[in-house]
């Protein structure tokens, strides 16, 4: 593969590729698997002076800001937006799944689900994993099988896109089986929310979680859950609340429901972030969902085809992958570090090395919000060519 | 008080206070106790381009914010900032304090350190109360003999500047008193760091919890934590880790032992508050803290003596009051609504409500940061005045 010939190694190419800068710039353009570059309007939000996080002017902004989340996802019960981080989403989704001696069910096929099962074992919570093997979608048969095994599981929680394989689950066909056997469904959208069309309602979701930072396109700093009516009347019929304050859905809802009016929560918020979100928000549904959904699809497409035509293979089937990142196999001799350190000394294009078990083996490049364009994705395999051919 | 006759009843003042605005703007001066109103170059920061929250350019900007916060508090031990408001440091702080059968102290003179006794609740851990009447600061008398009658206690946690109360508890000497037992000292500083000195080696404070958007003078979106070298090692010699994962100091303290050269902690990070944060924390060096100090005693000294004037009494004695604001008491036939409403549709200007029992009674004005200057308290002043002769 390197030193392969092909035309362009004379004349101009030839010289460019020889190019060495001097100063590398701070600025980097992120085609790593979030956080994401923002667009400048939405950037020039966040420095409007900070205002009080109560009262009618708030509450009006943030609880449109949150039926504007609302519509996106499609769900009738409830929009929580919390300054944190997806984690912070992914905890307060799994942990409001069960009491200590309900049966919680995780399809483990991933750095990012794994993550759900690390995360109730700080709690003392041991989940009935479906383990699927890394880079496999998990499919509606498997989920049928094991929840007919497990009859005791309340509720089921998975990955939608899971960035450290590549693969986007079905969660249509998964929440049709859910709903007939009347589980919680909860799904974790952090890469997929913006990006991937999502119908809590239709799809029988009852809570899902998201953040700021991927396919939203706003800068990190805030968490994001919705639930269903049926999410909500779950966590409200418990017989204990959920543990911890923070984290907890238990209080995140109590406040809404004591105070919406008021302050939603009772936290300061992160006000300038918020502001940045609704103008994300505004902006995806100028573009419109199925545009914007095509136009992720088109543009991972075209990536896989140039990186396939540059001899390298996708980590999973084309037909599982997820619209928002694609997972590439590096092989041994080429190594990740090196691919990536060219990128990101020589054209400020950062891609990420691959996660847990996959470190070393995969690299994964982000194709979200601003950076699913032509420009990024041809400058990014000029730059993978130009490291192969050397 | 309403009615009292003044010299500037007449003339321009006397036109000045019929005059009506059509439209209010919806920016408003926020001298409410938290967020504060933030300056322009910091908010600057804010519209920075979104970078990477990994590798070595992050890794040292990250690290160099925490070394600026260690100066500023003193301490030799480790400092973590993660997004989450002040509740999230609260949480964070004093579910650090003890397993589950370790004994912690709290003392409770407001609403913020009745809320660590809320919190832990939601843990189902009950702590060893020290109650004190609101509007007093807890004595080191008061301390002593508490600890005294509860041997079993480990660690004692308080708050130090009490925005619903508007005391500064005297954690100097309380500092000294928990060093002699050798019990572990946990200090809220969510609005006294980078108003008043805090000196966490001296006063052997071996936890301490802030946030961005008060004292600092950032906008809001970041919870602050500092650990002295005593307080980390109490972290890890746990037998159990702290229970959660997103609030818990041992996740933090994990990832930061474990990755701290590549990514300090492993959530996606607030990168743009972290930019504005690293801003303030240089310009409160710039200003000297000595300075700022003595900038915010004087403005507070002023406003009181202003209010004193005006016939208003503040709710606590002015000895134990804290700088970083004033709780005033607002005689029942004035109605601390309608003097807030009035600065805010009149003046542009937010002040706060009382907080639990005492909303209603008193009224909360915030002077921190950029709104610690002389033209927000004559402004403020000549408002509550005309409201007060109207």
């Amino acid at each position: 593969m390197r030193g392969r010939k092909i035309k362009a190694q004379t004349g101009f190419w030839h010289n460019a590729w020889r190019y060495k800068r001097e100063e590398p710039s701070l600025e980097k353009i992120l085609m790593i698997p979030g956080p994401c570059d923002v667009e400048q309007d939405v950037l020039l939000e966040m420095s409007r002076q900070v205002v009080c996080h109560y009262g009618t002017e708030w509450t009006n902004f943030y609880n449109q800001t949150c039926d504007l989340v609302k519509e996106l996802l499609n769900v009738a019960g409830d929009v929580f937006i919390v300054n944190g981080s997806g984690h912070l989403a992914l905890e307060s989704m799994v942990l409001a799944l069960g009491e200590r001696n309900d049966e919680i069910g995780i399809v483990d096929n991933g750095n990012f689900s794994h993550r759900m099962i690390e995360i109730l074992d700080t709690y003392g919570i041991k989940p009935k994993v479906l383990e699927i093997e890394w880079g496999k979608i998990v499919t509606p048969e498997q989920v049928d099988e094991f929840l007919t095994k497990n009859p005791t599981v309340k509720s089921l929680a998975l990955v939608h896109s899971e960035t450290s394989t590549g693969v986007l689950n079905p969660i249509e066909e998964i929440g049709r089986i859910t709903k007939k056997r009347g589980i919680i469904f909860a799904v974790d959208a952090v890469s997929s929310a913006g990006i991937v069309p999502i119908d809590m309602e239709s799809d029988g979701i009852d809570l899902c979680a998201t953040a700021s930072q991927k396919g939203i396109g706003a800068p990190p700093g805030l968490a994001i859950v919705a639930a269903s009516e049926k999410g909500l009347d779950f966590i409200r019929k418990r017989k204990k609340p959920i543990p911890g304050w923070y984290a907890s859905l238990s209080i995140w809802d109590k406040f809404r429901r004591e105070q919406a009016s008021f302050q939603p929560y009772s936290i300061t918020m992160a006000v300038n972030l918020v502001f940045s979100l609704n103008k994300c928000l505004k902006a995806i549904k100028e573009e419109g969902i199925a545009q914007r959904y095509k136009r992720h699809n088109d543009i991972a497409s075209m990536l896989r085809m140039g990186l396939k035509e540059l001899g390298l293979n996708i980590f999973c089937k084309e037909a599982e992958a997820t619209p928002a990142i694609t997972v590439v196999e590096i092989p041994e001799e080429i190594g990740t570090i090196n691919l990536i350190n060219h990128l990101k000394n020589k054209y400020d294009i950062l891609i990420a090395n691959g996660l847990g078990k996959l470190k070393g083996r995969v690299v994964r490049i982000g194709h979200m919000g601003k950076n699913a364009r032509l420009v990024n994705i041809m400058a990014l395999l000029r730059g993978i060519e130009e490291f192969l051919v050397q």
